[in-house]
């Protein structure tokens, strides 16, 4: 293969290849990614770590097709380095890659294209688009309350699912829940649940940035494919049974706080700068109308804050870790998030009003 | 005591005296500030890791003069924490101190003044005054070569003594020395041999930043002090014989290559990226205005590039670690450096012009 292709063209292609890439591999082709060069004035880089695959299609000089595969993190940090604006030649014959731009010439080793292990789609049958915008919501949404636990596996990634006319996704980490909820997209009727795992979620976030427009996604019940234009990301999903998170949402707390979230979280932050490292547990005391955020530390002493907020039940004390409520309310944009509690020990509804798409569910610590 | 301070004035103090306290004490009055309110309007801030201590005098309203000792670090999130351009109130009392800003009160755990370890300073014979300009200077430019092996501790600072009519400071790790030479200033005539350690440099550098104006120095042959008006730092210096370094740098370098240290650190850097992470090594190639950068690596392949340069003596090869290379290279401010070699296994001497007032030597690699 020979082809020339603009440095900034590269560049930006191999930052999305690269990040799939894992920086230790015990096959060595994993560190690779594969170029295709095709006689249509197009190159394809893909990389894979055999879970997820990226597949990037940039335009491209092109004087003789052809393929081969090359140590994918040295070729983005030659990249990188390589002067602003200059052309970059990839020249691959004989298990050598000669990459040249300006006065500078590499001679890389290549593994054969054939080699390359790409991910089997099969049959996606299901199909739909969604808005870029929508996709970016539902991931920024949920994604912090994804477990990171490996023996709870079939947490480490978001649950799609469809009930009706909408389509839910959701992640928990047992401690806390994030649920996001849309409109039904055409298409996704009787889909497949299925479990998107962690590291796609990420690489599909970081590509999401830079697009507006829609996104297409095909899935069966054991792979999930995005396509996102210039950029196709294909996964597994995780093979196991997402818990029937339903049940932990709770429907009859009685008790209502609205409050800004902003001097919240800026509050619940204040007095959990003296919070033990491990629990981080803050204590809300409610009165009427008056909230009183405290922590006691046996090393450091005390604090406590009150903030102002409408509250109008019967006065009663709950612990949180302050770090998954302060997690919880830098998601709500508004100035005013409702949480519903029933008592110290129950989980505690949070979102910003009914009409909310996105709805959260907070276990209480003992404090 | 009891003071009030403007939030923006004990941040900002406060960040000077935290780098100073280790993460990790296990004298536990290590990990606190002295706070000393005094009558007179101001509150002085102390901080020590035993070898070096940081002293801060702000500006507050006292209401009572008194002094205790708090949580650096704990004091400092919590400053950072609270809202912009808020007072904060200090009170301490029966083994407490009460800090209230606008609804947040803390009730933080204090050790007794009496306690905490001040330096000694003891005699300071020799003072003198230097441009904060010239002090930043002086540590820029050497700092990178401070050598981090812990059992060659009496190179884990940089050197300064008297020659002649000028003040020359020096720092090596044995691979690469970078000295600058500036005029005696007055009093600095007898001083003795000094090395400061590396953690003074670096928080001295940090204040330094802030001022323009001068810098008092005072120092024995034991301790130094910078005093830098709102700020003074003391440390101890170093107990040990600095090499004579003077011996390594070479007067008798015959081949001068003159070239564009941008150029020159990026075709460094761009070669370098296929270099093997644990030698970094380089080769220079030199013909007559021809330089030729080369990286043979046995996984990854082969780079070269070649960078323009003026050269005229015989040609031959030498390899330099690149990353040392860079770090001299990126010292120069000028278009053009000098590089002074011999032959492919004596120190190099870089510079950017027989005026200039660093100098750096470089020791090659066999490649």
């Amino acid at each position: 293969m020979k082809a020339t292709i603009e440095r900034a063209t590269l560049l930006k292609s191999l930052g999305h290849v690269q990040s799939v890439v894992e920086r230790r591999n015990t096959i060595p082709i994993l560190s690779n990614v594969l170029i295709e060069a095709a006689d249509d004035g197009t190159i394809k880089l893909m990389a894979t770590d055999l879970d997820l695959q990226v597949l990037e299609t940039i335009e491209a000089q092109v004087d003789q097709a052809g393929a081969t595969t090359i140590s994918a993190h040295t070729l983005f940090d030659i990249a990188r380095k390589l002067p602003e604006g200059s052309q970059v030649s990839l020249t691959a014959a004989e298990g050598k890659m000669q990459v040249v731009a300006g006065r500078a010439r590499f001679n890389l080793q290549t593994l054969p294209r054939d080699d390359f292990p790409v991910i089997a789609e099969g049959e996606l049958p299901t199909k739909f688009v969604l808005p870029a915008a929508t996709l970016r919501q539902i991931i920024d949404k949920t994604r912090f309350a994804i477990s990171t636990e490996e023996t709870r596996y079939y947490l480490n990634g978001i649950f799609f699912h469809v009930a009706d006319d909408v389509l839910k996704a959701a992640a928990t980490d047992g401690h806390r829940l994030a649920r996001v909820t849309v409109a039904r997209p055409d298409g996704a009727e009787g889909m497949p649940d299925v479990i998107v795992p962690r590291k796609c979620v990420a690489e599909l976030r970081k590509l999401l940035d830079e697009i507006d427009g829609t996104v297409e996604v095909s899935l069966s019940n054991t792979k999930i494919r995005f396509d996102l234009g210039s950029a196709v990301l294909t996964s597994k999903l995780i093979d196991g049974t997402f818990p029937d998170y339903s049940r932990v949402i709770p429907t009859g707390n009685d008790k209502l706080l609205k409050i800004d979230p902003k001097s919240f979280a800026q509050g619940v932050d204040r007095v959990a700068t003296i919070a033990s490292e491990k629990t981080r547990a803050v204590k809300m005391a409610l009165d009427r109308d008056r909230i009183t955020l405290s922590v006691t530390s046996p090393e450091n002493g005390t604090a406590a804050e009150e903030v102002p907020g409408d509250y109008s039940a019967s006065g009663f004390e709950i612990g949180f870790n302050a770090r998954y409520l302060m997690d919880i309310l830098a998601q709500i944009e508004g100035d005013s998030v409702e949480v519903h509690l029933a008592d110290a020990a129950a989980p505690t509804l949070i979102r910003e009003n009914d009409k909310a798409a996105a709805l959260y569910v907070l276990m209480p610590m003992r404090v």
